[in-house]
């Protein structure tokens, strides 16, 4: 028996071992022996004051309102999904002003409210507007919603629990706590019983609740599933939804999702049961995940946008400030987190957020340090993984992703080998993230959009090779979730930085490795990304790699000679019908460069290819009838009636821009005489010019000890 | 005889009278007296110190760098211009440093870079790659550039004068400036004696010469042309350059531009000539002109980019510190312009400078104050003019601007009534400005392109009418320059900011007036922007009214269908040729909406129409063969088969999201049912309502008590 069985199995007699819990008001983010350290804390740390304004004055404009819980009605972004809300929120910011200014009037718009939704609830059937392929719930258009209005609901309730006379308060819990777990448990057993984020929400609302209105049996079938037998529930889910790296399978976007109902939950664990030592389990994983969710935000603050993800979100997010808090608090005191925070320019109100506005204003605050490293995917840490490749400071920062995972089930792309750059502060080559408008109804009631599945997941749309026109697995997700990529070779040297990772699934009989760095030469103040593209298969195809790229085509080794009067599309499926081919050329000698302006900085892509090549330009937004596709451009490398292929770039960042003094420096590019000495399986062999000075870069796949040789 | 005349009667006695200036040095931005105290304040002021800080620094990089005066080959942007730019600056730092630290190191790098220059000047042809269409220089491709060269050139050498031995500033003089002068007033006498920002350049580096190294005529040249008889010079182009309201014709990029040597050389005849009271001339002209400069930009700094501008130039730049710093100190010291100086973040290590820095360390400051105005253009005021609507906050400010002026000589777009309007820090109805990537040589050397001509100056590039897909006077500069749009009436109350123009001959037979207001009503927060533009002619007519907006389409009252497989050009000639047709269709009952996101706000344009119009959507990019233009997208009232046409639009500015809390509010518009009552060319009556309730608003044309009723 393994550690992490005996672990579990322990947990699972100590939970038997209880009846009930320790009953005292407030217990979970606020505990009740903290309450008037916290009301001090608030007048002598900035920080705190601060948050705590922000939350005052909430619920402030709340209680002004008169207590609005309409018939669900409407889907997401609509009124009736707005105002429910809003009514969590204000509920828990009610229940935090009750708690520090000791104000019953706080107190009692809470308990207004929740009486309103205790005469109203079980009146209610399933939402009439069903999210497509999502389990429906009663408050909101999918359970999910419920789940997570639960969460927040409990906490309030929780805050202002003792404010509540004993009548009101059966009434609030028989008329919608007990029947919402009922729902939560039974109705949406499924979704309760799943190893997914939404089962993680379903599980720390039903967990919370249990706690909080004295009720072990939920507490237990949160930890351990509907049917109490450990292969579902909270504890299921920490062992099999994130690797040993503390990585979501699903992506940052949704890692930083998940995280909130764990940590939380495991704050709620910890309070009423702190024996369970859950902080400590699978190798403090809920610490490794929050620090792998930093790690995945380019210094800019936002998440990398790979899976379907909402671009523009930050760790400044609710969930990463619960995170933060939760982890310098309740789990390890990094004085780098502390850096987090006050970019954050917040935290809970909580005995966590006392701590560290405490810390903070005694100036333990260390610069957050962002690391070049490989993130491993799956339970195990064997389904491949997420190479960041970094140089320079927090304050301008190359930053080169390649994506090597599994498919990152139903919010995955089928986007093997992918590649993104950012640098300075900007997208450089982006991922186009996902195709929706978040919140926003008249796009689909803020949905996910026909889109979405059209172009963002396809191949085409990633700085990554499509074969034949065809995404990676036919775009079939079930087959995608059966392999992933596999990690060949990783380092982090001073001046040299490498991935190295193979694909050799994602098209029948095609073997694709890509090995991306980050190489500093003496001649170049910034690094040198060096990409290699190699892709072998038992007969001929078109291999298509574009890159998708920000800002504007300032300088070109080709004359590139656009479409002057038509635009046709590139293709007809697989998200190339979504794409106009703006030019097509065939390139001299397979190679050649081009240069970018971005953010008043030029980047050149120096390229070579083994085997003939056209250059192509492309724009987005064919077959968009709604007009939901945003504008995105890419050059592509494009062959043809080659088994093999290898693309070789040379990217250089270089020079700037003022359009304030008007000056420009640095405008050409330093790098020249891309060639390919040697490209096989086991070794490839290629080299270029500096400044005039050659360098040889020799990849050897057979040789871990020797695997990059630069000279 | 006017004020005027006998003021320039009276300068040209006084310049007459005197045959040579006191020699002191330095004697332009620093003087003499007040080095002590400047070297005192650069250790007191914390912005002196700063702006000393950065100076020094450059001058500390620049002469551990070997003398470099290449012989000049390269256009804008390339090695040898960029180097002779360098040098100017480096002369200016090095000169200022000295002065400031008192170590001869930096005089005698000024003094070696000088003395080559000196030693090579003469032997340089007229420079190899003359700027198409412009006057060549030596130094420079243009001869602009070389004027330029030598206003910052004579500073520095001012500056270092006394450490430098009297045989070599001989040698200097001799070599060096006499024949640089001569190059100006002879070679490009007809360039120096133009009323055009070049000649003033020119005048400025003869007149600020002559100063210094004592050449009186060289004054006198300046002030009154080559024929000395003042019909060219610097007086005649403040007379005729500026309008009463001290609105440069070119417009804001150019007004910047124009004024940095007006100002420097003014400060430079102030210090020699005192009695010649240079900042008094018509009425403190050039105070007015930097104020002009100022409300010419939108609160994030940007000048209003119409005409042939730069984007992205801000009152930070060169000249608009100077300008500010002046203004201050010399004319007028308004503690509103020490805001702009703190935006600015620097001042001139000049007298001016030392003031500044003073009183903004005494607190002076005050907030800046944008108007809602009416700047007139033309020389006497009568050209029409820019009206510019305000409402909100320098943090959050909405601003329309209506372009009604003269066409701006050679730098003026084809654009009368063209509508500009920014909010929330972004712009919403954007201008293009020029299709120029300054300094970027691999663009034509930085230089104008030829999409310029084809594109940014054509109407259809503007949120203007374009008629029969033609652009005003058929794109003819020359006629365009005979006459100017009428200003019709202005208005700025509190809650009613309007700007009625009209423009009758930009199309013969065909009368255009817009009317364009800000309107606050008591249901919403922002002010609504209400455009009514009419058109009528004596036959009927093709009137397209394009909106060219930044953001991403949300929402619309028709289907919209874009075109999926293809897509073809709007038309062939007038810009048409560029724009390619996304999207086409007839606006059932003439009305209809669109709702667009942008920076994170909801905008929404409410449009109806007298006639049957059609609506089209369309991106800019066709005929681009070497990826010169811009991304820009429009949507496109346009009607054909009709005499009269009403344009009437009510663009509401509302909601918010916020993608890292994932929230949206007011995403739906509040403004419907949208009627035209009556449109004639002495009355047009409208009416909407804002939630549910009726507004009417009418433009009186021949009214100016009552021209606009709201009720």
């Amino acid at each position: 028996m393994n550690y992490l069985k005996k672990l579990v199995m322990g947990l699972i007699c100590l939970i038997f071992g209880l009846s009930a819990y320790a009953q005292q008001h407030p217990s979970i983010m606020l505990t009740k022996d903290n309450i008037g350290a916290l009301r001090k804390g608030i007048s002598t740390y900035p920080l705190l004051g601060k948050s705590y304004k922000k939350i005052k004055s909430e619920a402030d404009k709340a209680i002004k309102e008169p207590v609005n819980v309409p018939v669900p009605k409407d889907a997401g972004g609509g009124a009736t999904h707005e105002q429910h809300k809003k009514n969590y929120l204000n509920i828990l910011n009610c229940g935090i002003a009750y708690q520090m200014s000791g104000d019953k009037k706080y107190a009692a718009y809470v308990e207004a409210l929740l009486l309103k939704y205790a005469s109203e609830y079980q009146k209610w059937p399933l939402h009439p507007k069903r999210k497509e392929g999502h389990q429906g719930g009663r408050i909101f258009w999918q359970s999910l919603n419920d789940f997570v209005w639960q969460v927040y609901t409990i906490q309030g309730y929780d805050l202002v629990y003792e404010a509540i006379a004993p009548a009101q308060r059966q009434q609030i819990e028989k008329g919608l706590f007990v029947p919402a777990v009922k729902f939560f448990t039974e109705d949406c057993a499924e979704t309760f019983n799943k190893i997914h984020n939404h089962a993680t929400w379903a599980v720390a609302a039903v967990g919370m609740t249990g706690y909080v209105i004295n009720k072990p049996e939920y507490v237990e079938m949160a930890l351990k599933g509907t049917a109490k037998d450990g292969k579902a529930g909270y504890l299921a889910q920490i062992d099999q939804l994130f690797s040993p790296d503390g990585y979501y399978t699903e992506g940052p976007y949704y890692q930083r999702y998940a995280l909130l109902p764990f940590l939380i939950f495991a704050k709620t664990i910890n309070n009423y049961q702190p024996a369970l030592k859950i902080f400590q389990y699978r190798k403090q994983l809920l610490a490794k995940a929050i620090e792998t969710s930093l790690q995945l935000t380019y210094t800019d603050g936002t998440f990398f946008p790979f899976n379907d993800a909402v671009k523009g979100k930050t760790y400044e997010s609710a969930e990463l400030v619960y995170g933060v808090d939760i982890a310098y608090a309740d789990i390890k005191s990094q004085p780098e987190l502390l850096d987090i925070v006050q970019k954050q320019g917040q935290v809970i109100i909580s005995d966590a957020g006392l701590k560290i506005a405490a810390d903070v204003a005694a100036g333990k605050t260390k610069p957050f340090v962002y690391k070049t490293l490989l993130i491993t995917d799956g339970a195990t840490g064997k389904d491949g993984g997420i190479g960041i490749l970094r140089a320079g400071t927090n304050e301008d920062q190359q930053a080169v992703l390649i994506k090597a995972t599994s498919q990152g089930m139903g919010h995955g792309h089928f986007d093997r080998l992918n590649l993104l750059y950012d640098d300075n502060n900007v997208e450089v080559f982006p991922d186009y993230g996902s195709a929706r408008f978040i919140n926003i109804e008249s796009k689909k009631g803020g949905d996910y959009l026909p889109e979405n599945k059209s172009w963002a997941k396809q191949t085409i749309a990633h700085n990554t090779l499509t074969v034949d026109e065809t995404s990676n697995f036919k775009g079939n997700a079930d087959r995608a979730q059966q392999t992933a990529a596999e990690i060949l070779y990783f380092k982090d040297d001073q001046d040299l930085k490498v991935i190295s990772a193979a694909e050799n699934n994602a098209y029948p009989g095609v073997k694709m490795t890509r090995t991306t760095a980050l190489l500093k030469v003496e001649e170049l103040q910034k690094s040198l990304m060096i990409d290699v593209f190699r892709v072998d298969a038992d007969k001929a195809h078109q291999y298509d790699l574009p890159f998708w790229y920000k800002g504007h085509l300032t300088d070109s080794s080709l004359q590139l000679k656009s479409f002057a009067d038509q635009l046709k599309t590139l293709g007809t499926q697989y998200g190339y019908q979504h794409i106009w081919l703006n030019a097509e050329q065939a390139v001299p000698e397979q190679t050649g460069y081009l240069t970018l302006l971005n953010n008043k900085r030029f980047y050149t892509v120096n390229f070579a290819a083994q085997s003939p090549v056209n250059l192509k330009l492309l724009t987005l937004g064919a077959h968009d009838p709604d007009q939901n596709l945003l504008e995105s451009k890419a050059f592509m490398l494009s062959s043809t009636g080659s088994k093999t292929q290898t693309f070789f770039t040379v990217t250089e960042t270089h020079g700037s821009t003022n359009t304030v003094d008007e000056t420009t420096s640095g405008s050409s590019s330093s790098v020249s005489d891309l060639k390919i000495i040697t490209a096989g399986p086991e070794q490839i062999s290629v080299s270029f010019k500096v400044k005039g000075k050659l360098y040889h870069y020799q990849i050897n796949f057979k040789n871990k000890e020797n695997f990059i040789k630069v000279n």
